[in-house]
C-alpha cells in the first residue's frame, strides 16, 4: 500500500490536510454486526480535540465525525466504513513567507524535496491534525475488542518536559488536561505557564497499556506484534522513541532478573510488557513513546530559504507547545489498531487451534 | 502479506528454522542489471556468525549462503533471488523436556498457545539464527544503495549491560568480538566472563547510522521512514526499544534547542536522526535499540508445565550470554532493507519530481 | 488489504452504498505535480451517469464528485485524494419482501451468509453505482498516463443480447446510447425496446483497448499485467469472462499463425492483445469483456425465504436492462488503473533500465 | 508485493528459472498442525511433470520435491514452509542466437526492455517450468481445503486445437495424456502427431471446477472471489481468457433464462459458475480458460535483432506442441489457492458470523 494505510485486515486508509474541507479515513475488514454510531467514536475524538485548555492549541474545531458507509441500521455491515471530519476553523491568511523558508524540526525540508510541492495552509498533510481520523478509527477496534475480549486501552502522561509524572493512579486521568495519573497537576500548570510565556515547547513521554489481551497474538518474523506496535507509536507526529516492557532499562538487566516466570498464580513480573518472541503473552501490553517538543515555537532560529540562502524564521499562528499533551488518545487507538489487525489475523490462521494449557496471564 | 516478509517492493520472505535442513529468503524486487554474487554477501554473514569468539556460542555453522535463482552471468535480472544457508550443525537431543514446560523469557508460551504446536529444536522458528537471512537480504540492499547512492551502513555497541561505552571512533569496531567503538575492550571481556561464570546473561545497547541518505524518502502517514525504521527493528530478536536521533532524550528538550536549523553549510545539528515528519532529510539517519539479556541461561527459574503446574527449568545447550553481541550486522542489515524500500518506492511516485534547493545534508 | 482496494502504488480504496450518504474513493499514491479538478473527472463520470437515456435505469443522481483532499491550489500533492460523491435520489420505500427473501443472479444470497447482515437499499454494497468512485479513479490515472506517454483509452460495446455490433469506427461511439462503434443503433433501440416491453433484460460484449503504451510494464509470475487486467475486470459487476488479444479464438489457432512477428516496420499482427509473458509489447492493449443479463427483472422467478421455504420473487423498482450499456467507461477506467499501477512499478525496480533495441510497437 | 507472490494470508512466493539450481517457493500463512509431508504433493507434480508421453517435451525432470522449513514431525508449524525442486536436465547449448533476436509470441522483447537483461536458458523466468511451483503449493491448499471442507478440485480438456472434446465423465481423465474426459482419444493424438510433424502448435481450452465450496467466501468490490480467479487463472502462462460459469455465452442469455433460482431442493441451475456479486454461493466453481499454441515451434519466422534489423528465428530444443496438456493440474492448483486466501480471509473477518437460512447449495 502507499503509505497511507494501518494495517492489512483491517485496513485503516487516512486521508485530508489541516485545512482542507475535511479529513477523514476508510476503514476496511471491520467485522459485520457491531452495533456503531456517531456516539461511540466522539468520545475519544473530543479527549484528542483542541481548545479544551489553555495549554494547548485554541484553534476551535468540534471534529464531529460523519458515518459515511459501512453501517445499515445502526450495525456495522462488513463493508468499507468511511469516517468523515469536515474541518471547519481554517483561518485564511498569507503563506507566502512558510513556502519561501523551511521552519527547523519540520516536515518543510523533506516535504519539498520529495514532492516538489507542499501544502502549507497548517502544516498540510503534515499536520497532528491527521491524528483524528486514528483517533476515530482507533474508537471502533476499541469497541469490538472490548465486546470480543473484555480488552481495556488506556493512556497516560509519565513525563511533562524536565518533570517525572508520579503515577498515582488511573482514575486521576480523566481530571486534568495532561492526562497525567496524579491528583494534583499544579507543577505542571506552572512549567506550561513559564514555556508559554517562553515562547518555546517542550516534550512528553507517555505510557500506553491494554489490558486482557489475548495469547497468541502476532508473527514470528519481521510482522511480530511488538514490531507493529513500534511502527504504529513511530508513525504518529513527533514520536522519536519507543519502548515494549522495560525497554531500555533491560540493557543494564540480568536475564536471570528479567525473564518472567509463568507461574500456576499467574505470571511473576511483566518486564517484557506483554509480548515475548513477538508473540502476546495474554499479559498487559505495556508501551512508552517519548514525544519531541513542538517545533512551531514564537522564538526566531536560522533556516535558509527556498534557494539556499540564511534567513531566519519565526513562527505564529496557534500551536501546541506541548504536542504530548493531547496525545495519549491516540497512542491508545494505534495500539487498539494494531491489536485489532493481529486479533483479524490470528483467526485467519489459526482459528481452529486449541490447547489445554490455562492461560495464566488470567490469574495474574 | 502473512507476517514473514519485510517489505513490498524489496520484499524479503524469510523462511527457516534452527534445526531445520537449511533456512533462507527469498528478495523479490531486486532492480536488475546489478553485479552481484556470493562473494557479496558472505562478508556480512560472517560477521553475524556464531562462534567467532569465547562470548558467543559455540554452535559451528559455516553460514555459506548460495544464490539459487535471480541471477544470471553475475549479475541481477530483476526475478526473485533465492538465498539458502544450509543447517549444518544440528546436535540431536532429547526435546522431550523442553516440549512439557515453558521457559521464562522465551517465545515458548506465546508459541504454543498460538500455533498448538512448536519445534523445539533450538528453538525453532523463534531462534535468533532466522536473522541470517536478514543480514544476507541486507547485503544485497547495502550494495545496491552503496552503488546508487554512495550509501554506507555501520553499527556497534555503545552499551553492555551495565557498561556504558565510549565512542572514540568506527575504526575499532572491527577489530573486536563486541563491535565496540574502542580500543580498549579488556572491561567487556572480563564483564562477560563473569557472567558466564554465574550463569546469567546481560542486555546491549546499540547504535546504528546510515550516511549519505537521499533527501526525500518515507510517507507522510503511518508508512514514515521512521515508523517503518522501528517496525524492522523492533522485529528483531530481543530488541525492547527503539529510539530515532535523540530518542528518549527529547521528552526533556526544549523546542529551541531540538529543531535542527538548515544553514548554507549544512544542518547545524542533527537532534532528529535524519527523519522529519516521517520524511528523511538527507542528514545521516541514526538510529539506537536496546536489546534484552539472553532468556536462556543455566541459572534454574520457576515456571509452569504444559498443564499449567509448577515446574522449575533450567537451559542447557550453546546460547549467546548476549544476544546484542552479534546483533550489529544484523540491526545494519535492517536499516538498509529499510532505507532499499523507501528508496525504491520513492522513485515510483516521484521520479518526476525536481526542485532547485541545494540539498543541504550534502554540505554539512 | 481487506478486499475494498485496487492496486499498491496507486491504490483506490472504495466505500459507500447505493443508497447511503454518499459513496466515493480515497486515491493514495498519485504523483505529486498534476494539474487536477474536478472538470477532469466529471466527464468521464457523465458518461457512465444514470438516467442518460430511455434505454438505462431513470435514477436521477447528477454525480458530482467533490475533491476532498490531496489537491493543493489546482495540483496534486502527492499525499492521497479522497473524492466524494453524494447521494441524491435515494427513494425512500419498504425493503422488508427484499430482506426476507433472495432475488436469483443477485448477491443477496452470498451476502447473506457471509455478512449475516445486508443493506437492501438499491443492493447496497453489490450495487453497480460503486463503479462510479471506479470510474472517477480512473479519470485521474488516464490524465498522468496521457501526460506522461500520450496514452488512451477507448471502449465500444461489440455485441448487444443477440446482436453482434459491426465495427466501423470509434467516432461513432460517442453519439449513441450504447457506446456502439458504428452509425446506425436503431436495432439496437429496437431490442431493448421489446426487452423492456418482455420485462426481461439482456447481456453485452465490450472491448477496451489503450494505445500508446509503454513496453515493458507486468511482472514476470502472477502479477502479470494481463492476470492484472483480468483481476479488474472480473471484479466489475456482471463480468463473467474476460479475453486478451484473440482471447478463446487463440484455441484454435496455430503457433505459426498467432505468434506476432516484429519487424523494423512494426509489430506484424496484434493477436497477442499487446502482452506477452505477462509484460507489455508495446502494441495496443486489447481486452474483451463478457457482461451477463441484468438480474433485476419484472418477470416473477423461483426462490426462496430467509427460512428455505419456497417463494416467488420479482423485481420492481429502476434498473438497467442491460448493465453492459454503461458499463464501457467503467471498464476504460479499471484499464487505466492497472496501467498506472504497472507504470508506477515499473519505475520503482527498472526506472535505471536502459536498452538500445527500438521500440518496434511504435512504429506500426 | 513485487509480483511474484500470490495470496495474502495463503502467500504463495515463487523463485527460480528453468535452467537455474533450483525452483520453488515459499509458503507463508499455512495453517499449523496438518499432517504434511512430500508424498501429499509429489503425486500433483507427477500429473504435471514433462517427458510423461510422446505429446509433451522429452525433458527429463523427476521434479522431487524437497520441504524445507515449516514443518515439523510431520505436521505444519504455522511457519513458512519452502518447497524446493531442483533441476536435473539443463542441457548446456549455445544460447547465443537467442540472446540475439526475439522470439514471436515469446516473453524475449518484453522482458528485454523491462529489464535489460535476459535469462535466454530454456526462457529462463518465462519458462512454464516455473508453474511446478504453484502445482506445489495448491497440492498443500488442496489438503487442507478437503480436510476442512471436503472440497475436490478437478480439471479437464475440453478442446484441442481445433477438436472440442466430448465430455463423458470425470473418471477418463487420469486414463490419456490429454486429462481429456472421454474413452477415445485417438483423434486427439491424430492431431498432435500430424502437428508435430508440421513443426507447428496449437491452443487449448481447460475447464476447471471445485466443488463443496463454503458458501460466503469473496469480498464486495475488487478482490471479489471471480476477479482473484480470473487473476489467478490469467496469470498463468499462455492464458489469453477466462470464463466464469457461462462466461462469454451469458451475452446472448437473457436475464430470464441466466438467473439460478435457489430452491427448497438446491440451485436449480449454474450458469453464474457459482459466484454472485463476486462472493460464492455454495454451488459448485465452474472456469474455463483458452490457453494460446505454444510459441516455440520449428517453423521460421521473421522477427528482428536486438539492433532493430530484420531476421529470421527458428526455435529448437525440447518444447511442449501443446502447452495446454499439461496445464490441467495447474489450473486446478490455482483455482484451489485462491480459494484457500478467501477461506482463511473469511474466517479473519467473518467468524463470529451464524445465519439460519439453509445452504441450499448443498442440497442440489
Amino acid at each position: 500500500m502507499s503509505g497511507n494505510t494501518l494495517g492489512n485486515l483491517f485496513a485503516v486508509t487516512n486521508f485530508g490536510e489541516s485545512h482542507g474541507p475535511a479529513i477523514g479515513c476508510v476503514i476496511d475488514g471491520c467485522p459485520p454486526g457491531m452495533l456503531l454510531s456517531a456516539a461511540d467514536i466522539q468520545p475519544d475524538l473530543d479527549r484528542r480535540r483542541p481548545g479544551t485548555s489553555r495549554h494547548v492549541t485554541q484553534r476551535a474545531e468540534a471534529d464531529q465525525v460523519e458515518i459515511l458507509s459501512g453501517v445499515y441500521e445502526g450495525r456495522t455491515t462488513g463493508t468499507p466504513i468511511c469516517l468523515l471530519i469536515r474541518n471547519t476553523d481554517q483561518r485564511s491568511k498569507d503563506y507566502g513567507e512558510i513556502l519561501q523558508t523551511f521552519r527547523p524540526g519540520h516536515a518543510d525540508y523533506g516535504y519539498w524535496h520529495k514532492f516538489g510541492i507542499r501544502d502549507p495552509r497548517g502544516g498540510g498533510r503534515s499536520s497532528a491534525r491527521l491524528t483524528a481520523p486514528t483517533v476515530a478509527a482507533g474508537a471502533v477496534a476499541k469497541k469490538w475488542l472490548k465486546e470480543k475480549f473484555g480488552m481495556e486501552f488506556r493512556g497516560c502522561m509519565t513525563q511533562l518536559g524536565e518533570l517525572p509524572i508520579p503515577f498515582e493512579g488511573w482514575e486521576h486521568v480523566p481530571d486534568n488536561p495532561f492526562f497525567a495519573p496524579c491528583a494534583d497537576v499544579s507543577a505542571l500548570e506552572a512549567y506550561m505557564d513559564s514555556l508559554r510565556k517562553a515562547g518555546d515547547s517542550c516534550g512528553a513521554k507517555l505510557r500506553v497499556t491494554a489490558t486482557r489481551v489475548p495469547v497468541g497474538l502476532g508473527e514470528p518474523i519481521y510482522d511480530r506484534l511488538d514490531a507493529d506496535i513500534a511502527h504504529a507509536m513511530m508513525g504518529l507526529n513527533a514520536v522519536k522513541g519507543v519502548e515494549i516492557g522495560d525497554g531500555f532499562a533491560t540493557v543494564a538487566q540480568k536475564g536471570s532478573y528479567h525473564g518472567d516466570s509463568p507461574t500456576p498464580q499467574g505470571f511473576a513480573s511483566n518486564h517484557a510488557g506483554g509480548i515475548l518472541g513477538g508473540i502476546s503473552s495474554g499479559q498487559d501490553l505495556e508501551v512508552s513513546i517519548a514525544i519531541k517538543p513542538t517545533s512551531s515555537i514564537m522564538t526566531p532560529r536560522d533556516s535558509i530559504d527556498l534557494h539556499g540562502n540564511p534567513t531566519v524564521v519565526q513562527t505564529k499562528g496557534r500551536h501546541d507547545p506541548c504536542v504530548g499533551i493531547r496525545a495519549t488518545p491516540i497512542a491508545e487507538a494505534l495500539l487498539a489498531l494494531v491489536v485489532m489487525e493481529h486479533a483479524l489475523r490470528h483467526r485467519a490462521q489459526c482459528a481452529d487451534v486449541q490447547v489445554d494449557t490455562p492461560d495464566v496471564a488470567r490469574l495474574g
